[in-house]
């Protein structure tokens, strides 16, 4: 394998993209802030604690059955900021379009990203909008940055999941990736799968209400749970152990997932989040979970352990153990 | 033409650019922050009065003399937040990288920014990267969003133009334009041109210290001088002479300017500023500019009238007058 050129596994959410992260940015920016490596920065500006987050959306194809580069562009980065703790408040979007996009499909993914906003409760306040020559990108690609409120007074942080956290996933998996890939490929099925792409600041809002005891929260996109239950349990430095028949999924994606083969604990989500609670709190967040509209089939799937620091074990459907790594090659190139 | 397809002109800066933002993007996400299309939002956030701006950089080459990518994507993202009369604080980065991409190139530009950030005094707090497969990306694309703290009492806003007010440029123009635009066709010189890729925070810090009668600040990139002065007009509602032979141009820029067909009130520059003063204050706002390190040849170009309302007038060198319109047409595509 060349290791002088970017490989489409830098980009995967896993291994390698852990790699260039750590080797290139981090040793080039370094700083406390970006050391953290969150779904965003928590800074202190003025009398308020802020969130900052970033995330660029390539996906292919830019619509899709449950959504679009549109919608995915602002519940992608609601999310990263509502996963700090913080209310969402203000979205940047810029925009790099290839000659000769349509107008026409450029309205309607504008109109899915206003839609989106509204329905997280969000303003996109500033823009910017580049054009580069045909075959220079494809189609459309969309950063959004944001802007939030941190909520709480508690940190949430992903260094700091305790032994006894209850692990609790807002819903099914794996939804989006397996999407995006049927899509792309053009498979037909007979029941229609579809995106979960979703903003979940509304549902953060009420657990952190709920309780002051919620140690992480992250949203499984690019690597899917796998590779972020594995980076928790590395900052943590605290081990993990889920359990395969209780991690939901879908029927329908299970049989794509066997069929393709992939496994859903790396498929990449768009509408989920992990809660890492104590176990005191586990069940009244679980219940505020399934309150809210993306919620419903929220439930606990592992806990954290003083075993095996760093590593995630899931205790498998036949009874036996294995290690969950992080992803390990590039499952699917732009999922998001 | 047809109009209902993206078009290079869509990104120049330019006409077609700002009835793009206006017909499609304003019209979606309407509300009062993105309605003054400025460089930047300015929010109130707690007891802050931030600055918060988005930019994405798709420049061709990527190393230029003068300069990188890397640079510009920080540069221009503290300018846009430093024309709000902020100090930029927080910056954070979204790369989108072609599988292949050479990781040492990559590298070279991501130091680029690290020394371009602390020479700006800014923090790097938060990114992504993405990876597309090899032809669905050119490169490199960056995206950099920023956040600014207000430094002064009065409002700077596009809007609040008033006849009398003093135009500044803060040194030559065109430079950065036609840098890119030689690199890219291969053209040689006797002499060096280069581009003027800077920070203007520092120098803006001191301008906003020494007067309160600043009423507007922009960096004329994409669209050059021309453009800006146009949008200002517009905004403002007033007119704005300027004078041809005030202007300064770099003597190999205007030779090259003149070969290749290029008016340099329309090419784009990463490093100046052009500073609306009171006439009160304007010889003061001028000295200080002076004595910053990016601002020795600066120079009062214009002044805004109570005649010709939203457009904007040119003494040329022999004694006449002309229009001078918004630029139309797309001058150079992947400035920026």
């Amino acid at each position: 394998m060349k290791t002088d050129i970017i490989l489409l596994d830098h980009g995967s959410g896993g291994e390698l993209s852990d790699k260039l992260i750590k080797d290139v940015m981090l040793k080039a920016f370094d700083n406390p802030d970006l050391r953290k490596l969150g779904d965003g920065a928590v800074l202190d500006i003025g009398n308020r604690k802020l969130a900052f987050s970033t995330d660029s959306y390539v996906v292919d194809p830019v619509f899709f059955p449950g959504g679009s580069i549109g919608d995915l562009a602002v519940n992608g980065t609601v999310n990263d900021i509502a996963m700090c703790g913080a209310e969402p408040l203000y979205l940047s979007v810029g925009f790099i379009l290839e000659e000769g996009f349509a107008i026409s499909d450029l309205k309607k993914i504008v109109a899915d990203m206003a839609t989106a906003a509204e329905h997280a409760g969000v303003t996109i306040v500033t823009g910017d909008t580049k054009v580069v020559p045909k075959g220079a990108a494809d189609k459309i690609f969309i950063n959004t940055s944001g802007i939030g409120a941190i909520i709480g007074a508690n940190t949430i942080a992903d260094s700091i999941a305790k032994p006894g956290d209850k692990i609790i996933v807002s819903g099914t998996i794996a939804d989006h990736g397996m999407t995006i890939l049927t899509q792309r490929e053009g498979l037909q099925f007979e029941s229609r799968i579809e995106s979960d792409s979703a903003p979940l600041n509304h549902m953060v809002k009420k657990m952190v209400a709920a309780s002051s005891e919620i140690s992480v929260l992250r949203d499984p996109t690019r690597g899917g749970v796998g590779t972020v239950l594995n980076e928790v349990a590395d900052f943590s430095g605290v081990g993990i152990d889920i359990f395969e028949t209780a991690i939901p999924v879908n029927k329908q994606i299970t049989g794509v997932c066997e069929l393709l083969g992939f496994d859903p604990l790396y498929v990449a989500n768009e509408g989920k989040l992990l809660a890492f609670v104590s176990p005191g709190d586990a069940d009244k967040v679980l219940d505020v979970i399934k309150g809210c509209q993306y919620g419903k089939d929220a439930c606990i799937i592992g806990e954290v352990t003083t075993e095996h620091a760093g590593k995630v074990y899931m205790k498998t459907m036949i009874g036996g153990e294995r290690i969950v790594h992080m992803l390990s090659g590039d499952q699917l190139p732009r999922i998001c």
